[in-house]
């Protein structure tokens, strides 16, 4: 074999035929990071809207839309869909779902999803190995996807007690292939990390986002907002219906952190009301030290 | 005269003399700008720090250190420093003070600004015209300043019932010629516009930073935080000790703006704690509509 051989592809791909429920960023990424990595032979896309899969075509992401009923005979499924979606998809694949076929998601919950996807598959649950690519974009969408998007970006598989390793193992091997870190946790653990540090973040920024627009003066706010504002503001942008999914899902984790948060705020309040500079600087340069520790540490 | 000439900047510079208090990203890009505008003859740098002086000369921001005595003999003064040492500044300035020197400012608050220049000025106040450049960065230091700054960014100006005509037009020129689109409004809407536009937002996002970052199990919550997290707290890394003064500076319109947001957020609370997902549905939907708008608005 010669070395030019020995950088091409294998002959074979890991993942012959590979379906994505959802061709928008997160599904039309996933397929272009593996084809980049030379690891599918066929890319099938599933969707709800035939001009989605068409450009998702057009655009090289995926061979051919199919239906559901095919994607089950594939050796590798993601579901990229708002998590809400979830439990009527996998319901949807479990009477094709061939033995050998594993199928995962893209989901930013994973207690509910676990629930989920144990009602929807039963006995076939351990072909399911649930996870979270933790990598987006404001942009949506087959336009959006990039094969670069999951390089460096980490992925949280939350495996059932059913899955095989080797199931396990060839999940995580195909995220790695997109150029991923993948790391695995307690589907509940992952959950309240996420509320404290995505889930709440949205909250806040999309209903500030509504306080300010729906003031009386807006326009005249939003015209002297600057650069904070907007960068504060940017997720605020994201799919409602997504997001809708998420908090409901979540509800427990997002309603907890939601009061502890509140306890900062409150003692913050306080202080400013009585005036306390002492207490106000206080937590603005713990707030600012923590917050260039995190940017020093992650080079952001 | 040839084409050449009408180019090049004016012989005279319409600012012979500028001195600049705070020599750091807002000051010196102040200098910077004016100094590539043709506008200034001399650049004197008025601080604290021997050093920070030291290296705003050797960057060419300033010609040279100076005093407050030495700065107020000047053509125009800007003082780039915390709300809260304003009025310490102005007084220090005010037995100085030519009669044709002009002072403005960069203060992010306007009401109490205008009532300290009053203590400190007392019948010199018409020689001060207050000003808030909306235009930041959350690097500091002489190092961060640069020329294009302020360019296309608002500038506003709140003068005084005492300043002639020609002052304020004198200070709005200056800004003008750093790129700037310049305003007038009164201190009391500038403050509580920015309340909601600018120090709201700060102050929930170093307030969540601080959340955080204090929990038990910071570090795992800070390994899963993604570009979300990045942009939504990256203004909680801003300076402590300048946000402390804006916040008790405009203390009033904040507990009005914090109150007032609570209402939005509860309301969300309660729609999220009755599992009322048509009611967050359209909370969602009307935020990311208010934030898409605004950015095709401003196309950032």
């Amino acid at each position: 074999m010669t070395d030019r051989e020995a950088a091409r592809p294998a002959a074979a791909p890991s993942i012959p035929v590979l379906a994505v429920v959802g061709v928008g960023l997160i599904g039309g990424s996933f397929a272009a990071a593996l084809r980049q990595a030379g690891q599918v032979g066929k890319v099938l896309g599933v969707g709800r809207n035939a001009a989605t899969l068409e450009r998702a075509r057009a655009l090289g992401l995926i061979d051919a839309a199919a239906t559901l009923e095919e994607a089950g005979r594939a050796d590798l499924v993601l579901l990229a869909a708002p998590v809400g979606a979830l439990e009527g998809l996998l319901a949807g694949l479990r009477p094709h779902l061939r033995a050998g076929t594993l199928v995962t998601d893209a989901g930013s919950t994973k207690q509910e999803v676990e629930q989920a996807a144990r009602r929807a598959l039963a006995g076939q649950v351990g072909q399911f190995v649930p996870g979270h690519p933790i990598a987006g974009s404001d942009a949506t969408g087959p336009e959006a996807a990039c094969a670069g998007l999951y390089r460096d970006r980490t992925v949280v598989l939350t495996p059932l007690p059913e899955n095989p390793d080797a199931a396990v193992a060839r999940v995580r091997g195909a995220w790695e292939a997109c150029g991923a870190l993948v790391r695995t946790m307690d589907p509940a653990s992952h959950d309240s990390a996420l509320a404290a540090v995505s889930h709440l973040p949205h909250w806040l920024a999309a209903l500030y986002m509504l306080y300010v627009a729906e003031r009386s003066d807006a326009a005249r706010c939003l015209e002297l907002a600057g650069s904070g504002f907007r960068d504060f503001t940017r997720i605020a942008g994201g799919s409602p219906e997504m997001w809708h999914d998420i908090f409901l899902s979540n509800r427990t984790a997002m309603l907890h952190e939601i009061q502890a948060l509140k306890a900062v705020l409150e003692e913050a309040e306080r202080a400013l009301s009585r005036q306390d500079g002492q207490a106000l600087q206080s937590m603005l340069e713990r707030a600012a030290g923590a917050r260039r520790a995190w940017s020093r540490e992650r080079s952001e």
